[in-house]
């Protein structure tokens, strides 16, 4: 059975999340019915990283199993046309050995969440950042980021429905940027770590705001890590600023040959 | 009677386009609306730019004349208040003179438009962009939009039902650049002119769109504008990509103090 691993765009907007759920439209249910469009019998998929109710992805990868063979293209095309009119589009194809798994065998997840920061509503970006009216201190926000990076127990911000074994995790990465984009300037965190915590990003994003704010000081996001406690969270921010950007492997299969 | 200036952004998938219609939604019967919320009598407003149906703004100005006297953040907090749920939102706001007009002030209108040059349908960036499968060539297209610049007739440009006196006009800057946005690489025009006739910019997108796919040589677009035909343009591009920029004034009414 040939194996291909898919890289997956959408608007979570419209889903329940990425994982299939009975009666709640979801990313994973809308790519596998365009998947037994053109395969009647194909097996669920697995994806890297299963992103909640109104999460974004620019580059979410899944794995589908097929009976025949596909040219990845044509795969590509034919899938797009029947994930229509849905906000998900496959933006590449690969077939990859059976011994692939678009979830185990990756070793990073990257995260981007995009705050607009001025008094005026979303306006063009509705749906597609956090708009905080409070001027933000970009300053001390990454003072406080910076006690976050490493190997750390994130109990503190972890949802209590996380599933995972452990709540220790490597945190390689949390830069806070301003950016100017087409629309206008934003404030831009960028996460990476091999793997995250339930709700970790936003409990990240959410208590750095605070921080940014003048309402918390560096040093109490620090504190609110030892604690190991997850009442010592800050508010946990929405959803649709939040986008899966990548996952990592070891070799990326979708590289040009 | 105090006259304020409004910055105004937004998306214009929901509208008819700027303009007051009758029956039908449009971004002007919006600000209006909210505007009478405030003060009942409100007389209708004018804008710098005519926007089309689809066609987005991140920064539009129009004029409004008040019975009493509002302090300008004030004032566009009850307007956002009021525009709710409409994806229209007011940026600035700032008093002007008398004789000070959003569209007779200006000398200067700035547009972007953004164009998505992938296979993959526009996913997060539906209705925001005009997603063209083909490969572009932005080298030809570049060379083709240079023989634009300037002072011309530009009969072939305009659409049939152009009300302005006379097809002459200068466009200042036709820029085609490749820039990677926080979703991924676009293709974006910046084109800035005093006025605009209509369709304009979707007429000149659209020609260099052929130009970029092979279809036309740059010297065809030259020989195009020469012929003052409008039987010699390119097809009309579509409107989603388009926004309405910036407006230019002598001196910028939003300029902090």
């Amino acid at each position: 059975m040939p194996r291909y691993a898919l890289k997956i765009e959408y608007d979570g907007a419209p889903f329940s999340g990425w994982q299939r759920q009975k009666d709640h439209p979801s990313v994973q249910g809308a790519v596998e019915a365009a998947l037994r469009r053109l395969e009647a019998d194909c097996p669920p998929i697995a994806a890297a990283g299963r992103t909640d109710a109104g999460v974004h992805a620019l580059g979410q990868v899944a794995h589908a199993d097929m009976a025949k063979h596909w040219d990845p293209f044509r795969l590509s095309e034919a899938l797009n046309h029947h994930l229509k009119p849905h906000p998900v589009v496959i933006v590449d194809v690969a077939e990859v050995e059976d011994s692939w798994h678009a979830r185990f065998s990756a070793h990073e997840r990257r995260y981007l969440f995009r705050l607009l920061n001025r008094r005026a509503p979303a306006g063009l970006r509705a749906g597609k950042v956090w708009q905080v009216a409070t001027p933000l201190d970009v300053g001390p926000m990454r003072q406080a980021a910076y006690s976050l990076l490493g190997r750390h127990d994130f109990t503190t911000f972890r949802a209590s429905e996380c599933q995972a074994d452990s709540p220790v995790r490597t945190l390689d990465r949390l830069d806070i940027e301003q950016v100017s984009t087409p629309l206008g300037p934003e404030i831009h965190f960028h996460v990476e770590a091999r793997s995250f915590l339930h709700n970790q990003v936003r409990s990240f994003v959410g208590t750095l705001e605070r921080v940014g704010a003048g309402a918390w000081a560096p040093e109490d996001v620090k504190a609110a890590l030892d604690a190991r406690d997850r009442a010592a969270c800050g508010p946990v921010c929405p959803p649709q600023g939040l986008y899966l950007a990548g996952v990592g492997y070891p070799q990326d299969p979708f590289a040009a040959l």
